[in-house]
């Protein structure tokens, strides 16, 4: 090293980087990270406003395959036919769900909607997961045995298996373009997080047309995966679902119809007039840029914390969606 | 077998019994499952009255030992000075928490407030729970050892840790005394779900005195576990925190005065008149109730559900508390 260089660094030593916290992270992420998301795959509700006058608007992404597409293509046809014009919010669950809908359950449906099989609550394994898990596996296997051996490859499987296993749910947990997920390597499903919304439906075998959505306003209630079709997950105006009065009746629905708030309006963002099109972008999951958000997330090293978790669960690691700069 | 008695089983066979939903077990759990709270353990948090004029109150079990002691005790000591009154509710972020207090920051604390150190965030092992481990590590040794021999010990004890890890915050969760509680097997401390109360304070090393509280309203910040004091859980009336409006400014705190909800009161229940205090009792979590409740909620077997997870996070078993009937 030259002499100049060294005393240049001697004199103006570089401060070592602050860690940057999750949300510092996003903020810095290259546009080349993001996604844009089709108009197409918005749903716009607009609710009554409020007491204020203000007005209450919702934006919720419609879930990308192998994800519930048949729910998808209903819920995109129930959209066109102005189904929802005029239904209500009619159950609001503390730390569970808001539920909206027909409250009379009598208004008739458009034609077209399927009926979705129970089956269809889990997708097969993109290939693109599948050979990230050969990878890891690998790797896992080869450390593993150099740490154990003699050891018969079967019971090595077996135990990888469980130890890959940190979540109370499911075998493998992750994010796949966009989206959460969890899988038992067999197959693979969408996670209920915060946020996410789902489609209502009564007892099994029915599955929900789509006309009856939710959406998770408290701890992800993970028991519902793989029982209930889960179809987007809202990315404007949470708090106009999360901050609303709790219903008094069971499972929280309201008593009287006064208690519920009037959706106006459901459309895709695509039917509006382009200046009104609401414009949003999600971090891609497989940039660097998710990957180190998800570390700062599972390994908290800004200065408030004083120790690091060392891990974090799916919801925990929500991924970022912002309106388009 | 008698002739008539199997005539008779052929004739009315016995119906399978349903399987029970977990509320279903938590309503039949035998009334000696159930701990009565005392009254020097709740809070109870007047609000100003709703705009309906309707009253609003919180009820807020403190935590028991081994945890948050230092900080649970300076809140005896706030309560005791009435030090509450006239404070009130300033933030509100949504899927986060919803924190009290005084907004100036400049109230005067009462006299025998102690600073309690960051050590405190963990106790140790209780005696009770550290036998149970025990009990659990050889069971599954023997079945791991029946599986795959020869192996050494210690690396079998390697990979039992591992494997008994399935979340993603901790080597073990699991509940003691009425709490929930996660371990590194080396020290043990409570958990950051849904409810749980917690002291808000600046940046380390400064551990907050308890005058700044704040309730988890949204999926569970576990990244906060061992970083922060949690000192209880809200038993009545988190609707009326977690419905609040959301605050705009950075964190949920609110713009302006006028939107924060003022707080009348703040009491030990202890210090009510006999016929005012609340009195509420937990399902003991060493009990058979509480058991199949977990066993319940981790494995959904009620009509609705058409596939049982196999597994809950410790949040998603939430402690059954009630007013005592």
């Amino acid at each position: 090293m030259p002499l100049i260089a060294l005393a240049l660094a001697a004199a103006a030593p570089l401060a070592p980087a602050a860690p940057l916290s999750p949300a510092e992270i996003v903020a810095k992420a290259p546009a080349s990270d993001w996604r844009a998301i089709a108009a197409s795959d918005l749903l716009v509700m607009t609710l009554a406003p409020d007491a204020q006058r203000r007005p209450r608007r919702v934006v919720i992404q419609l879930i990308a395959p192998p994800f519930s597409q048949g729910w998808v293509g209903n819920i995109r046809t129930l959209a066109a036919a102005h189904w929802w014009d005029g239904t209500s919010i009619n159950r609001v669950q503390d730390n569970y769900v808001v539920q909206w809908g027909d409250p009379t359950e009598k208004k008739p449906l458009p034609p077209g909607l399927r009926t979705v099989a129970q089956a269809e609550y889990v997708a097969p394994v993109p290939p693109a997961i599948a050979a990230r898990w050969r990878a890891d596996d690998e790797r896992a296997r080869a450390a593993f045995v150099r740490a154990a051996t003699p050891i018969d490859r079967d019971a090595v499987r077996a135990v990888l298996e469980t130890m890959s296993k940190t979540d109370a749910y499911a075998a493998v947990t992750g994010h796949d373009q966009g989206w959460p997920y969890a899988s038992d390597r067999a197959s693979v499903w969408p996670v209920h997080c915060y946020g996410m919304v789902g489609v209502g439906r009564d007892l099994p075998p029915n599955t929900g047309s789509g006309a009856e959505l939710y959406v998770v306003i408290g701890h992800a209630p993970r028991h519902l995966d793989r029982n209930i079709a889960l179809v987007g997950r809202v990315v404007e105006g949470i708090e106009q679902l999360s901050s609303l009065p709790r219903g008094t009746q069971a499972l929280g629905f309201y008593k009287t119809p006064a208690e519920r708030t009037a959706i106006v309006s459901v459309r895709l963002a695509s039917e509006l007039p382009a200046a009104a099109q609401p414009r949003f972008e999600y971090l891609a999951t497989d940039s660097a840029s998710f990957a180190a958000y998800a570390d700062a997330r599972a390994n908290r090293r800004d200065a408030f914390f004083i120790r690091a978790a060392g891990g974090a669960d799916v919801c925990n690691v929500p991924v970022p969606v912002r309106p388009v700069p």
